[in-house]
């Protein structure tokens, strides 16, 4: 029997996830309905292929949402997360499944039970991050746990990043993702993890200092900032015993004590407008966060506030985004946040043939037969191009794939949950594996987990 | 004909203003109502005072609002800001006029055209910052440009100390004031001025880095940081064309740097609790905020998180604190503000013979026949003891003697206001003086305002 699916959101992590959908739409009887606010980008990620249609769709269009969700067999929401919530309550009462790469919100973990009892799936965090890290995390742990081993120390980071042979600027670093959640990342409220058995905190102004330094075999050095959230992992993974417990950020070396410079002046600060934002060069932007002075130029009153040496490289770093030039600004009522993120984009935008790279890492740490052990466990993939980015690949793989599985009725659960089941991960790890996705693992015992 | 005053609250700032009304009673015909939700403690505000009344009030019970309203003449709400907005709803009812010493709130601004229909009065920000800083400012500045000055420079700050002769701590500061106000202080949201012609920015974690020295004759050296607020003084105070607007407070010389430590470690923040906090020690807390180390101490973390040299007397402050001890916390599910303040009060409680010290600070720069000048005028105030401290005179004196006025019908003004009209400023500063509160003023010419 033919099978419809409903793919709403046509963006840029979109691009990969239908392709899947269009490539075994023949073979598996499927329709794929592809739904944006913009019909051109839903036809441009369908092109001419016969099984594809694209709709413009307005999720906030409750009959439309409703027409089309009923049409559907699944349905796959790539909105951003706070939009899922309509599109759930719709799946639940017409009784369709639904798939997600989004964290569960509250709301959608209160449609748990009603879910169960209509014999639905509303697999959510099946993408990236959230998403593959679940998937290889719970496939390590699983295995330690099942060779008698205790696990007592999990670290966690991925970063999105650009390829090495596109890697053509001071910092390292380009947006390749929503640059907005780069600009703000870390902010509302302070990092809480567990290290050696202790509760820690870091404010905000810290998070930037307090970092690690990971070798990845074949792809050099990264370091890592913490996120905010480690602690609801120990439930979800069920590490209880865990003493230490840290998810984090990757960037290149020397990425956070810089960017550390914005945050130090307040220079991602989102709560309030500045006044003259529209009249302001670059110059006066950075002048606004330092103290007035009549004879000291701009470059030598960031040296004095953050304790800069003069041949600091950070100070080239800041000069290349040129934050020191007198370009306009050219925003009106724009909070610092914002004015950084658009200095910024000038100069960290891919180019046309820029490569992406994810890289992700896990650190585990246990206990078996007296001794301790690390697992240390590796992903990169790498962008094919613009339109199939490393982003796209990781993200819309296994949501692609936990969908088909959904489908073919190859899962059981039932509820709204995430992939952390053997009968998920397993052959969705597989199927990455495949398409290039996998990880690299080396054991190795030691001393102390942590130095 | 007799005259009713009400005063609710009966706290600590009430003691020199209800002693103020209780001493004119006699002469004036008066009689006076102290409310309070202790009775106690306004009966011990009262003592035996024939023309004095102590009363339970509970100003969430409305009956009786209404009914100690209606039976006064005028209320003076000694209430927390946030408590004001039912009083004086009640007095515009009731026809009654109100006096406070908190700033206007937007509700109670709403109120205006109404309080200006019925012919009241309802005057706020009568005590020391916001009061005295209004009607000593407002007098300078309008003495300046009556005699031909252009203001162009004003600063102000002001602050609650420990008196020198009860000064004995290394922090050389004691809470003569709500702790839980210090421990917040600049918390909330960006500091905002104007230096020099150019809106300046400051995050809450550099204001404690970002101070002014001032040099007050006959009491030595102060520092200032930076107040929330300046920028909306600029319309209060006529000051359109001023280039540099800057409030703040007053602490001694070190303070603010060794402020800044619990700041940087994240010790402040009030926005989240912490686990396991009644089974914490002090020295857990400050570790809470620490890398682990297999090796290294508490205080040597601190000093590596700090960048402090080893004979910092920072870390001398910290370890008279007790910060370093294995003293219990003693506090359930409390935020890191809760736990710091609860150490804090263990040491910076004052002694029974301890006097407090109010210090405040103007600096007006302006230019008259193509010269610049500088006024500096400072307020120094102790307190006599527990009861009458500085504080409770300089809170409590302007605002009895402007409500004194108001009975009198010696003010003409109506509507929601505060004290910046001469009418108001010139009457109540001569009585201040003539309580011990007063002004030194010194004029001089300078090349530039700001160096």
């Amino acid at each position: 029997m033919q099978k419809n699916i409903l793919v709403i959101g046509a963006g840029r992590s979109a691009t990969t996830l239908i392709d899947y959908f269009l490539q075994h739409a023949e073979a598996l009887d499927w329709r794929i309905t592809v739904g944006d606010i913009s019909e051109e980008l839903a036809q441009k990620k369908i092109g001419s292929h016969p099984r594809g249609s694209a709709i413009k769709f307005d999720v906030f269009n409750a009959a439309q949402r409703r027409e089309e969700v009923s049409k559907a067999d699944i349905v796959v929401s790539m909105l951003p997360a706070s939009m899922h919530i309509e599109v759930a309550k719709d799946c639940l009462e017409l009784g369709k499944h639904l798939t997600t790469a989004s964290y569960i919100s509250k709301e959608m973990k209160a449609l748990n039970k009603e879910v169960e009892a209509k014999d639905l799936l509303f697999l959510n965090e099946i993408g990236l991050d959230p998403g593959i890290d679940h998937l290889s995390a719970m496939k390590l742990l699983d295995e330690i746990r099942a060779d008698g081993g205790k696990v007592e120390h999990f670290e966690s980071f991925t970063g999105g990043l650009v390829a090495p042979e596109s890697d053509d600027n001071p910092w390292h670093y380009k947006f390749t993702w929503n640059p907005r959640n780069v600009v703000l990342a870390s902010q509302g409220g302070a990092v809480k993890f567990i290290h050696n058995g202790k509760y820690k905190y870091i404010p905000y102004h810290r998070v930037f200092r307090r970092t690690e330094y990971i070798d990845i075999d074949g792809y050099g050095e990264f370091e890592g900032y913490a996120n905010r959230d480690s602690l609801s992992y120990r439930e979800v993974y069920g590490l209880h015993d865990v003493k230490t417990l840290y998810r984090g950020t990757l960037r290149r070396p020397g990425f956070s004590r810089s960017w550390n410079a914005f945050v130090q002046l307040g220079m991602t600060d989102d709560s309030y407008v500045m006044e003259g934002s529209e009249t302001m060069t670059h110059r006066d932007f950075v002048n606004s966060f330092l103290p007035f002075s009549l004879t000291d130029s701009v470059e030598l009153k960031v040296r004095a506030g953050l304790l800069l040496e003069q041949d600091d490289r950070l100070l080239e770093k800041l000069r290349w985004l040129g934050l020191f030039d007198n370009t306009p600004v050219g925003l009106k009522d724009a909070t610092p946040a914002q004015i950084l993120q658009h200095i910024l984009e000038k100069k960290w935008a891919m180019k046309p043939n820029d490569r992406d790279m994810i890289v992700m890492w896990h650190k585990i740490g246990f206990v078996k037969d007296g001794q301790k052990f690390v697992t240390e466990s590796s992903m990169v993939v790498k962008g094919d191009d613009q339109d199939h980015t490393a982003m796209a690949k990781t993200v819309g793989l296994p949501l692609a794939i936990a969908t088909r599985m959904i489908l073919e009725g190859k899962i059981k659960e039932r509820g709204v949950s995430l992939p952390i089941s053997k009968d998920i991960y397993e052959p969705v790890l597989d199927e990455l594996a495949k398409n290039g996705i996998s990880f690299n693992e080396k054991t190795y015992a030691v001393e102390e987990f942590t130095t």
